[in-house]
Parts: structure tokens; C-alpha cells; sequence
């Protein structure tokens, strides 16, 4: 501790730093700051400029990093919204869950002739939305209060839910020997129970405990609670064979309801705020640059361009009825991909599943679809301007 | 991260919930729960039932608790208070550090005849005063507002301050070969200097970046910055031969002013409550109760009690000119020792400048003046009950 320089000190330092940097020159230039954090694990890291090898500590403190953002995101999943968005959210998340994955899994196991492992990973990460950015276009654009708006943020809630399934189903399914369909049927039973147990019983549970947990003498009791289930349900979700930040994502589900009356969304953030660039920069350690080839970088664009066309499509045919405008705009909201689809992959690289140039593809389109949601959504709500009036509460999803 | 059930996160499940379990029984006995905490690990480590055997990445972790324990103290340590408490506060500080090291030194030293770096390790595990407890106990018995409790609080400030400076000396002091009386007055300048600059120009400093950091464009700007200067203070510090702690704390002091405004010091917190159990478990994992045998027991009895002793006397008579009950409650005050004499011993034993049985001596010292203070505190200030209104804010020292 004292006198001999602790090297684990000094990297989390360095990393901490450079990726908050590269975070804030994204932010100046309108870009999203996580694709700064990943730039700066891709130029320090050993495949670049190789001024950081993060140690293996450093990538279990980012392991934690990915249990904590998930934590997180499910902290602000509430399943009482859930049932008030209604069908037409649920439609749109499942239609643009079916087809991105199909589309995935078609064009990279039949027409690039992967394995069916790898066109599997590749397609689960083109699944999962990451609201967070349409949210904070939406909100600059101060049209977070239209029904289009609504229905996004909604669906990117079931979204969540069901990709967290499907990420559940292809990692319990990929470290099997083969596809044996016994395996796949029990995972997938474990995984929706996994889900409807959570969503329905979790708040309950909570609930229940609720008059116990503020007679505990412990100081910031709801607080201790909630660390203990996010990581008691993470090393759960792991011993029945999926990943843990699947439990980590339940066990804020369960929390959820009363993170506002306990304030545990802005703690938890903190911690979150302090581990994720570590994640983040460690994803970019990963990359090797030199994976993409001309003939990669052409795969990247064409299953970007289908991610893209696959959430429009598939998100946007639910709400057809409602005139061509409005399924655009939530087919385009729902396009940008974020930490799920890089776990995804990170997942696949770490059990031998995916390549490191199906790695490179897969945070290519994640990097993409992120770049390019923000301006078309612009240039779609170009019309809405100020017309609708933002409720202040609203304004702060993100 | 999927389907290999991960042994960290499992281990860090159950040192989290176990430390938390022991932690609640103790506050429901109405003992400190760091020392519940501490037991956890006792009990459970490798020395006594070995279920739990912390790996390599847990011990790194629980020391970013420790950076992050003692970067919360900072926060708490308000500059510009020093400067309102008065020459009274600095008084009781100062000779409540001389009188116990003095103790601790000579009966170590001389009368045990223990070599000279562990006789240093202990006397300066008896100097900090950890006066949480203290305001806790006052705050129930509703005397913060008297002049004694402002006396013992601004005391304790001083205390940490002068606390650090020391264990710098000490952690580099014995790092050298031998004792170089031109490297020790180098640590002294360094440490002075360091703690100087921090308090005086620290804050000055946060106030000049202020409006940059309010313009950033990154999410939590404030925070951001404040734990990328904790980490980096941290590796400074080791680089110049002194505790990464010390960094920390004076990163938290540099802070301190703006903390309220940039709502700081709860999300600091947050994360303190998730690492700092994981400090206190390996704590607890590093003590071999067998080292107390029934002679480091009585040395370990002798020891505490020079420990109050010496407190009492030191803080005790700057303010006998203010009556004999008021010296002894700022003495008693100023008795129960915490985090800060668990790292000089943590130090001591990693540098291997200290055998088990002076770590347990350390240990028993800590504990036996943290149970010890708040009965007799209530004792001496049983006369004083509800006479003095708490001020709302001042009963959220802590």
C-alpha cells in the first residue's frame, strides 16, 4: 500500500482519465460519450498504441463495471410502467426483437457461411436497443412528451426485457457441446421464469420486506439491500447457466418500484458513474483494429445497414396505422444498439464463440447505429419542433 | 462472464452479506458496526473456520475501499471549519497526538523491548482519533450543540489532518533501510508540504476549474473530476513515498467546500458502502487470534488503556482550565480510534514491519476504545441530557 507504487493504482488512474477525456471531446462533438470511453480502450490498448495492458484485475473491476450498468438500467425499468404503455410498446419491442435477429442470423450464417455460434452472437447483439440516446435526442428536441415518444421509451422497456431473455437463451445455449433442443427448451423456460418471476414477484418481494428493511439499524439500509440482490441475483443468473448481469438486471427490476423512495437510482449511478469507463475502456482494449479488413469493413456496413433497416421494419409495422411519420420515427428510435450488444459480444469473445473479426463487426454496427440514430431522428421530428410541451419529470430519462 | 460461474463474484457476494449480517447484530447491541464487519472476517477467514478465502483481485478491491473510505473523511473535513473551531480544537489536536505516541512509543519500545519500527507502527495506530463514534453518541444523547462537542469535532479535524501527516512519516520513515535522520526530515517537508498545499491551495484550486467543470459537457462533471483527483492524488502520494490514503483524504479536503453544492459526499458514500465492507472484511481475514496469547492479551490491555490514558491527558488538559468534567469528556471524546489506526497496522503487516501479534495488538487497541468511549461518554454526560437544543443540521456528523 505504501512506498512500492501500486501499478493496479496508477492504470485505474490512467484509464479513469483518458476515457472521461475522450469521453468529453465525444460529448463537444455531439457524439455519445461511451464511444469516446471504447475509442480511448482501442488507441491506449495493447493492439494500438499499447501505452495500457489493463491487468486482470482491471477487467474483473470492469466485469463488475457491466453488473453495475445493468443494475442500473433496471433500476430505471420500472414494471408498473410496463403495464401502462400498453400492447402497442409491447408489439413493436417483440416485431423489433424477431426480425433483427433473423435478419442477423440470415445474412452472417447463410450468406457469409459463419458458424451458427457466431451468426447467433451477431444477431442477439442486433437486438437489443439502447434507448438512452433517442431518449436525450427526443429531449433536446422537447418532444419527449408525444405519443411517438411514448411508445419508444415503452417499447425500449420490454426491449430490455426480452433481449435480457434472448441473451439468457444464446449464452446457455452457446457453451453447450452442440444445439441440443432439451437444453435450449430448459434455458429458455429458465430464462421467461427467470423474467415473469421478477417482473411480477420482485417488487412484491421487496415490498414485503420493505417495513423490515426501514427498522434495520444499518445505515443505508434499502441501499445495502439492493447491493446484496444485485450481486446475489448476478452469481443466481450464473449457477442456472446465463450471465450475470441478467440477474443484475432483475434484481433492479425488483428495486425499481421504490428507487425513488429509498433514492437509490442517483447511488447506484455513482457507483456506476466510477466502474463503467473501466468497462467501456476494456471493451475497446479488446479490439484488434487489424481485424477489419476491407473484406470485414464491408460485412460491418451491410449488417449495420440491416440492423437499421430491421428495427425500422420490425418496430415500425406496429404503428403503420398511425401513418408512415410516426413509424419511421420509432422504427429510427429504436435502432441505436449500446452495452447489451456489446456485452453480447464481449460474452462470445470471452467463450471462444465469436471471432475477433465478428468482435470488430459487432462493435462496429453498435458504434454506427449509435452515430447515425441522432441525426435521422432530427431530421425527422424537424417538424414536431416545440410543438408539443415537456413535462419536467420527463425530461431527465437517460 | 456467462455459463463459468465466476468465483469473484460469488466471493464478493458473500463477504458483502456476511460483513452487512455481523454489522446489523452489532448495531442492534449497540456496538460500532465496523467491528461487526471486522469479526466477519475474523470468523470466517482463513485463521479461524477458512470459508472464505479472499483472492488477490478482493484484497485489491477492499484497498480502493480504503482509498475511497478515507477520500469520504476528506469530504467531510471542511478547510474553512479548521479556521472557525479555533486554537482550542488545535490544541487538544496536537497534544492528544504527542502525549499517546509518546505512551505507545516508550512502553513498546522500552518496556517491551519490541524493535523500533513496531513500536512507531503502534504509537501512531494510537494516535488517530476516529470520532465518528464520538458524534454519534452525542448526537443521541443531543449535546452536539454544546461547546464540548464543538471542541472534540473541530479536534478531531485537526486530528485526521495531523493523523495523516504522521503516518506519511511513519509508512516512509520505515521503508528505509535504517533511520536516516535526512530522509525523515525529507518525509516531514514532503508530508507538511503536501498537507499545506491541500488545505490552502486545494480548495483555491477546485474554485478556479469551477466554472470549466460547470460548463463540461460530461454527465456528473463534479464527480467525475473528484474521483479522477482522488485516484490521482493517490498514486501521487505513493510516488513520493507516502500512503495512497493520505492522497485520498487530501483529494476529499480539496473538495470539501464544494461538496454540498455538487451534492458530492452522499454519492461518494454510496460507493464507500459498497467497497469499505470488503476493507473491514480482510481486516478481519488478516488477524490470527491465535496470536493472542495470554501475554499479547495483557500487552493488548496496557496498551488500551495508555491508549485513553493518553487521550484523556493530551485532549484533557488544554481544556482543564475549563473544569475538570468538561477535560474529561473531550478527553473520553477523543478516545475511540477507527479506520485510520487499522490501515497503519494494515501497512505495518504488508511491510512486514510488524509481526500478527502486534497487528492484534493494534486491533484489540481499536476495537476496546471503540466499545469503551460510548459508555463512559453517556456516563460523564448524563448530567447534561437535553439541556443543550441540537441545531438540525450538526446531528448529521457521521
Amino acid at each position: 500500500m505504501p512506498h512500492v507504487p501500486d501499478p493496479l493504482l496508477l492504470q485505474l488512474f490512467a484509464i479513469f482519465v483518458w476515457a472521461k477525456v475522450f469521453a468529453e471531446g465525444f460529448e463537444r462533438l455531439g457524439l455519445p460519450a461511451v464511444l469516446g470511453e471504447i475509442l480511448a480502450g482501442v488507441v491506449l490498448g495493447p493492439y494500438a498504441t499499447n501505452l495500457i495492458q489493463p491487468t486482470p484485475t482491471v477487467y474483473s473491476i470492469a466485469e463488475i463495471g457491466a453488473i453495475f450498468l445493468l443494475f442500473t438500467v433496471g433500476l430505471e425499468t420500472s414494471p408498473k410502467e410496463l403495464i401502462r404503455v400498453g400492447r402497442v410498446s409491447l408489439r413493436v419491442a417483440l416485431a423489433g426483437i424477431v426480425v433483427p435477429f433473423v435478419f442477423g442470423f440470415v445474412y452472417i450464417r447463410f450468406l457469409r457461411g459463419h458458424s451458427a455460434h457466431e451468426a447467433t452472437f451477431v444477431a442477439a447483439a442486433m437486438v437489443a436497443t439502447s434507448v438512452g440516446v433517442t431518449a436525450r435526442v427526443m429531449g433536446d428536441l422537447r418532444v419527449l412528451g408525444s405519443r411517438v415518444a411514448k411508445i419508444i421509451l415503452g417499447a425500449a422497456v420490454f426491449d430490455d426485457i426480452l433481449g435480457m431473455i434472448l441473451l439468457a437463451m444464446v449464452a446457455g445455449l452457446a457453451s453447450a457441446a452442440g444445439v441440443e433442443w432439451v437444453q435450449l427448451i430448459v434455458l429458455a423456460v429458465e430464462a421467461v421464469g427467470f423474467a415473469v418471476f421478477m417482473i411480477f414477484f420482485g417488487p412484491k418481494l421487496v415490498k414485503r420486506i420493505r417495513p423490515g428493511v426501514e427498522r434495520m439499524s444499518t445505515r443505508n439500509a434499502p441501499l445495502i439491500l439492493a447491493l446484496a440482490l444485485c450481486l446475489g441475483l448476478s452469481v443466481a443468473a450464473e449457477r442456472i447457466g446465463m450471465a450475470a448481469i441478467i440477474g443484475a438486471f432483475f434484481a433492479g427490476l425488483a428495486f425499481a418500484e421504490y428507487s425513488p423512495e429509498w433514492n437509490l437510482q442517483p447511488r447506484v449511478n455513482a457507483i456506476n458513474e466510477f466502474l463503467a469507463p473501466f468497462f467501456f475502456f476494456t471493451m475497446g482494449t479488446r479490439l484488434d483494429l487489424r481485424a477489419f479488413t476491407s473484406g470485414i469493413i464491408l460485412v460491418s456496413v451491410v449488417v449495420t445497414a440491416l440492423a437499421i433497416l430491421a428495427k425500422v421494419i420490425g418496430c415500425g409495422l406496429p404503428v403503420l396505422k398511425e401513418g408512415w411519420p410516426s413509424a419511421l420515427k420509432v422504427g429510427v428510435g429504436m435502432t441505436p444498439r449500446g452495452e447489451v450488444a456489446l456485452i453480447v459480444a464481449l460474452i462470445g469473445l470471452q467463450m471462444n464463440m465469436i471471432s475477433q473479426a465478428v468482435y470488430a463487426i459487432v462493435l462496429f454496427m453498435t458504434a454506427a447505429t449509435t452515430l447515425l440514430a441522432p441525426p435521422l431522428l432530427r431530421y425527422l421530428f424537424r417538424r414536431d419542433l416545440a410543438k408539443v410541451p415537456v413535462p419536467e419529470e420527463e425530461a431527465v430519462v437517460d
